[in-house]
């Protein structure tokens, strides 16, 4: 997920309880008839999904494919394979949905090292460039280092950045509950980094990686450039080699480092959202969405990010489609196209939805990691969350413990007539370990937690279609 | 945990939403002004556990020590340990409660191969003698394999299993949503399967690990033999060994197999339940216990099972001394020896607790691992579980989504005359993965789930303190 996004999803209260009057209350209730069928399907979607493990098995073909960057040939592949396992699960309408997406290629070269020192001559230090950061000439950028605590401290810099790197070395902060809010508030560093530090004279910056581990596994990420202002080199260096070239400028505050990177950015070229469907049987033009960005960084294989939650949604039509049941209104699967580098995804099928006869009644959406499920976090108004409250008991089936008021996700977000729009919300404490990184891979997704979110979105998806709101 | 234990664990239900008259939940209540005060005394624990990671680094050096199995040297060298960790903690006293405690030693010895097959001679099967169980003679004891679902059909057999190896393979139900009840379904064959087979004749039994995942790790636990009935070896078998020999005996139903073990019982030796506690300022004798079981079986290094829960129970006290808060009743971590095979510290316990002058007022065990939180599972009076459960919001700020009525735990279980008896309840869904097996070592553990357990404990353990039920 990009960070303008994630100011989106910070939930609006976690520690809220809400409290409604009574006649609201019951009216939004199930009778205790409907309530236990739909606990039995929920129970047998659960069991289905834990015992078959279907979306995890998609996830090792995904990723064995690669990371899939927009506009990057793995991500082509991608598409035309999720778009053949939609066929082949049966839906009633598979196609895709054309997009223009920016493509940024990292290039073979990603290197940086200390190029004068007396004590640390030539120690590497690990980065990663930043999504969107020009590359540098062949001889690389070499200068100074001058470290800084984040966006404020460099624009009081004066003349004190020229011609130097700046290093934005402001910690995650590891001792708040939520990472994603410990992500936030670090990563404005990675995303206008490069922009104030070239307000100042700055030749390149680096930042420490916005992750809450402890190792030498450099995170990406996108950052922006402002018209107007000069574009320098962005990446992420790692946390350890971050404590060490602190340590290092301390006690040689003349030390150069050098940095050589070739990436670069190319015209937009032409991709896709990957949509498929079960269209309802009683009012099919009434649609609730179910989506994640099919897009990842060129790290690691995107499994968290956002694979194994794309399959999630794409596992819960499967699912309905395996207990047999047919939905009365249309539950469509989205894989959106470049959230990462651009929402263009969103945007598209967020314009489609604004022009199309057919009534968006909700969007979910699943980019928060594929760990164990918590919640689901809802914009909507104040008695069609009491109504979502009150699925709780078949919610629970598949480890759902609350609905919350609460953002739901950039893609989804761009659907702006839907009655609600849904977050699904699993842990997240191991999240921020891992993605944009080499560390989100296949093996760091369980089966179990994974397929439980898969149970979760296809119970919540069938009770919109049952219920509406 | 063991199995008998396990019983108790069950939580009566996991869709139970509990309903109350209004004057009733209104008398459980807390002030606005205390929960605002509590809550941010809960975040600067949550803040500081995440941060310190004190507990964390407890683990790391537990871990170096070893596995703890009762009797063993490493588990005096855990003890001595923990009683000077506690005292470097400064805890008001620390002490140890003697306590026999049997001794079982695995021995060096532990093989099993085919010995007697046209297709598959020699190949090895990976197995793990279960707790109690007596070894063979030195040149093993071979014999045709008898697969079998589980007791029933054991009961059955008339004489086909004469003289023969009875192999349980019945599966642990990876469909189930919790795994405890999945491993609840299987783990007779484990308990009991050597005292059935004895019954038949069988000369030695193999049962089917007990786990969620799918390698060839075998895990270890109690195992039981019934007075008259001949004592034949038992051990378990790795689920993908399993699966081979299962095949095997298919197509080759007279293939042979040898199991050596040297694994032997020894007479009772002493051990210690580790204490420590914070006296109360106010009610010093009204005591809060929270525990988990110190010893482990001798795979991996018990990290999930039991060291850090019971780890996180120390730094619970631990925690609330760094934030300067002095309880008004007194808070007692009690690490009791030798839950896994035999209970004897928590009945030594339970022992004192009944014949004290001190009121036990609640006792909290840690036992179900150190993955994130998600609840409390309490067994008490509706009024107490409503108290407990509009301390939610507190709770809440270490990640506690709930308090249910449910099962404690085996150890705290033996505190006959507590008002409450609590569980906590982390996330179950990778435990059984590793649980008795030499995957459960200190990697497993996540730094920031196990400190939210600490935290969560804490807060708890506090909020009973200062509130009383």
């Amino acid at each position: 997920m990009t960070r303008k996004i994630f100011l989106l999803l910070i939930p609006l209260t976690f520690s809220t309880f809400f409290i409604f009057t009574e006649t609201n209350l019951n009216a939004q209730q199930l009778p205790s008839e409907k309530i236990q069928r739909y606990s039995e399907l929920a129970g047998r979607i659960v069991h289905s999904a834990l015992l078959d493990k279907k979306g995890y098995g998609w996830l090792k073909e995904l990723c064995t494919i690669g990371p899939r960057l927009s506009g990057s040939e793995n991500s082509s592949k991608a598409i035309t394979w999720a778009k053949n396992k939609m066929k082949e699960c049966g839906f009633d309408s598979v196609w895709l949905q054309p997009v223009m997406v920016p493509k940024w290629v990292r290039g073979k070269i990603e290197i940086a090292y200390i190029s004068k020192s007396k004590k640390y001559l030539n120690k590497k230090l690990t980065i990663a460039s930043y999504g969107g950061s020009i590359g540098t000439s062949k001889n690389g950028i070499s200068g100074e280092v001058i470290e800084v605590n984040g966006l404020e401290e460099v624009k009081n810099l004066g003349d004190k950045a020229k011609g130097k790197i700046v290093f934005y070395n402001r910690s995650f902060d590891n001792g708040l509950l939520n990472t994603f809010e410990g992500y936030g508030r670090a990563v404005d560093q990675r995303v206008n980094g490069a922009i104030e530090a070239a307000k100042v004279g700055a030749v390149a910056v680096i930042v420490r990686s916005v992750q809450s581990s402890y190792d030498n596994v450099p995170h990406t990420g996108v950052m922006n450039y402002q018209e107007g202002i000069a574009q320098i080199p962005s990446a992420a260096i790692s946390v350890i080699d971050a404590d060490f070239l602190s340590k290092a400028i301390k006690s040689e505050p003349k030390l150069n480092i050098t940095i050589k990177m070739d990436c670069k950015s190319y015209p937009d070229v032409q991709s896709y959202n990957v949509i498929g469907q079960l269209t309802g049987t009683e009012k099919s033009n009434e649609v609730i969405v179910a989506g994640g960005h099919f897009d990842s960084w060129d790290k690691g294989c995107g499994a968290h990010d956002d694979g194994a939650p794309c399959l999630q949604t794409m596992e819960a039509l499967e699912l309905l489609k395996r207990m047999n049941v047919k939905p009365k209104r249309t539950i469509r699967c989205v894989l959106f196209i470049n959230e990462e580098n651009g929402l263009r995804g969103g945007i598209e099928y967020g314009k489609y939805s604004s022009n199309t006869f057919e009534k968006h009644l909700a969007g979910i959406e699943s980019d928060r990691g594929a760990f164990t499920p918590r919640g689901f976090s809802v914009t909507t108004d104040s008695l069609s969350l009491v109504k979502m409250q009150n699925w709780l008991p078949i919610l629970n089936k598949a480890n759902i413990d609350w609905v919350r008021k609460g953002g739901s996700g950039g893609d989804v977000g761009q659907i702006k007539n839907a009655k609600a729009l849904l977050g699904y919300v699993p842990d997240d404490q191991r999240y921020m370990d891992l993605h944009h990184s080499d560390n989100d891979v296949y093996s760091a997704v369980h089966p179990r937690e994974m397929e439980l979110g898969s149970a979760a979105i296809a119970i919540m998806s069938y009770l919109l279609s049952e219920e509406g709101l």
